[in-house]
């Protein structure tokens, strides 16, 4: 939602040109909130205000937008304007803007920028979107293990306002191979010996992600090391870039989105679910829903199969149609469970694929409690349901329903794991498709039973 | 998995009271990684290894041990030897920690700590576990308004090793009000003029959370406004406490972890996959499946009432128990689809209670769009398996589809949007409660509608 209270007195400021107060409202708030208070404005007002703004602040600001608008924005002020401000923004941010520019507009863009940007952003762009090089920033100190400590802080302070991160600094040696870390932190408390090297204080032993690691990979080292920044290297080992703590944030964030939707079988939208437009929701809800309902079908005509095969039968059993629903669903379910228990397991790093064989008999068993519990239940649910009542109808219910629960945690633990194995994101063995798997095993199962158990209604 | 590599090796330096060769294990890697390899040791051997690292380096380490681990020392180490490294600890982890740790030990280390930290663990474990001033430490800087640069640095330099974070600075009155904010970039920028005073300097427009604040809502504003550390005040507005970004990804990882166990109807997990005892875990997935199972034992009631009340009818249309599952099945995943969107759009604050009416209006649009498309399938599905083929059998198909999705994304969205109003985690309203929900809803609006058409078989 956008926030309305300024509004009026900006468009207000705006017709007058009132310089004065269009600056005070750029510096007042924290810039994420100026960026909200003029999400109300069309891309051409929130670009004169801009304009109000010193350059820092603007970037600043017009990092806050959403990123439709930051599109607008490059795409329809005018050229000489707009090539200071792409020129200042973060390496990487500005990499992820220009990605989403019309081409013809960057390709105009591209020749006005500086040579030093314009290179940073081709180098920027040349690692596919999930990877770390596709988040990182080239906006880092690099220090030199030879410096002394008055030195290394000298060259900071010049260079602090440009820098994404000043807190942790890379020691690189000439052909930019990484050496070692040094935290500001570090550096502030060795300043009653400024002439210390920094070589003598730098920590040598790093956690580094390469620049083609999954930016999964990434939010799992930042999160388990702590990490304000990740230092990215090359195959060689050369310094490439830094993925800073907000970045992480957000990849995290977006992530869980991701999963969440993947699980529930909705295609991954870009956009929050109001800002998607309604046919498009539908379309990522309803390409899904179409796998899914062929899924049924298949469940359908396997039960048309059972029922022509043993017409007679299967007629004289009234109460088979009963327990459809409670098999189908019982064994979705448990297969549901544990998908998104391994799932999560895999993505937070607390097993891995040489773990298989213990989670798979974890699954067995947990199958066998579960289904063993749930079919004593189902016997006393059948005991009830079914008439006129005979010890072996109702012995059918816990039967299928244990062997149903340990299919699906069988199916639900595996398939996570064979994608995972493939090289595939296991979320996408979302748990609507493991359930409709389940569904077709759960009534073969179920018929399988019936037929086998031979049952003579009284 | 623990790491073995270095267990052998570790083993019989101990043996040896190898001193030398201890202390430069502590040192020589990442405090993270050092305490990975130290995994496979007993917490005695543990403790033994880290008697030989500075007692900054100790905490460091200790704070990368498992939860088990640190309990397990806590509640073991001599007194004399474990209240110094309590002392050190950052004082959200020492909170954390001495809340899992057995009350009668807690006594006893209570009156051996100093005054000041002895206070401080009270004041921190006042408030509930999921609050920001759960997850908040009192270990940060403060700066007084009327402070120069030169005095500001000094002072920092000073308290570095001891605070939580030094790279951003908060500016209190006497009595702890919270004045502003002035980052360690900008108060190196500003070393060329060493006279200046920090009230010029500071940002004044903060963005704060309360102690009380949900933790999930400090996450949110730290990711939004891309910060490293967020200030926590009191109903007065006085300063107590901060909560960094490390401690934000850790609280983002376990809500994602905790709304996806939720959603597939497990209950939450303390620890991972593989740590969780087998009956635990078998019990907290049982607790949701007996639940849903009551579910699915409604649906079967429901179906037993028609077949009961319109026997003859129902035994002359056959075709009727093989589009049971797809009923079922197509009712829950556009459901799941809705409730998992819902929910996720709340967490991440891109919807909020205002929008219920526009949410209910897309949900319905959507609903009769998905249902419309799946019900021209499923008419040409009707119209294979259903024998002898008639016009108004097949049709029932189409109408009970759409129908149930409709009411599939309407149950989806309300429910989580109801729990939400209610101040209920929204998550609880998991999938597979939906879902349930959703089979009773389906099966009576398939039998109504088939009672509804009065079809007579051909």
């Amino acid at each position: 939602m956008a926030n309305t209270l300024y509004l009026p007195e900006l468009r207000e400021m705006l017709a007058e040109n009132n310089a004065a107060e269009l600056r005070e409202f750029c510096t007042a708030l924290h810039p994420a909130r100026t960026a909200e208070f003029m999400e109300g404005l069309t891309a051409e007002e929130s670009w004169a205000v801009l304009q109000h703004a010193d350059m820092p602040l603007r970037v600043e600001i017009f990092g806050y937008f959403e990123d439709e608008r930051k599109i607008e924005i490059v795409e329809k002020a005018p050229r000489e304007e707009i090539v200071p401000l792409v020129a200042e923004m973060p390496a990487d941010d500005r990499v992820d803007l220009l990605a989403d520019v019309e081409l013809e507009v960057v390709q105009e863009l591209m020749p006005l920028l500086p040579a030093e940007e314009r290179r940073d952003i081709q180098r920027l762009s040349r690692y596919a979107e999930s990877t770390a090089g596709a988040l990182m920033t080239s906006d880092f100190a690099r220090l030199s293990e030879n410096w002394a400590v008055s030195r290394a802080i000298d060259e900071i302070r010049v260079q602090a306002e440009d820098l994404e991160t000043i807190y942790y600094l890379y020691v690189v040696d000439d052909e930019d191979h990484l050496r070692g870390l040094i935290s500001f932190r570090q550096l502030l408390s060795a300043m009653g010996k400024p002439e210390t090297k920094i070589g003598d204080l730098m920590e040598r032993d790093l956690v580094t992600v390469n620049a083609q690691d999954d930016r999964e990979e990434v939010a799992r080292k930042v999160a388990d090391y702590d990490l304000l920044a990740i230092p990215v290297v090359d195959d060689e080992y050369r310094l490439v870039g830094i993925i800073t703590h907000d970045d992480v944030i957000d990849v995290m964030r977006e992530e869980a989105e991701e999963d969440a939707y993947r699980m529930a079988g909705v295609a991954p939208l870009d956009e929050g679910y109001l800002k998607t437009h309604l046919l498009l929701l539908t379309w990522k809800r309803g390409i899904w829903l179409t796998i899914l309902f062929f899924g049924a079908m298949l469940t359908a005509v396997t039960l048309n199969r059972y029922m022509n095969q043993y017409q007679d039968y299967l007629n004289s059993l009234k109460w088979v149609m009963l327990f459809i629903p409670l098999v189908i669903s019982t064994g979705g379910n448990s297969g549901n469970q544990s998908a998104t228990l391994i799932i999560t397991a895999l993505s937070t790093g607390s097993i891995t694929l040489k773990d298989w064989w213990r989670v798979v008999w974890r699954e067995v068993l947990m199958g066998v409690l579960l289904g063993g519990a749930l079919g004593m239940v189902g016997f006393g649910c059948g005991a009830i349901l079914i008439h006129p009542f005979s010890f072996y109808a109702a012995a059918t219910i816990p039967i299928t329903l244990m062997l149903v629960v340990v299919c699906g945690t069988l199916t639900g633990s595996l398939l996570p794991l064979l994608f995972h194995r493939l090289g595939l994101d296991p979320a996408l063995m979302s748990n609507a498709f493991v359930a409709g798997l389940i569904d077709v095993v759960g009534i073969n199962i179920y018929m399988w039973i019936i037929v086998a158990m031979d049952i003579h209604p009284g």
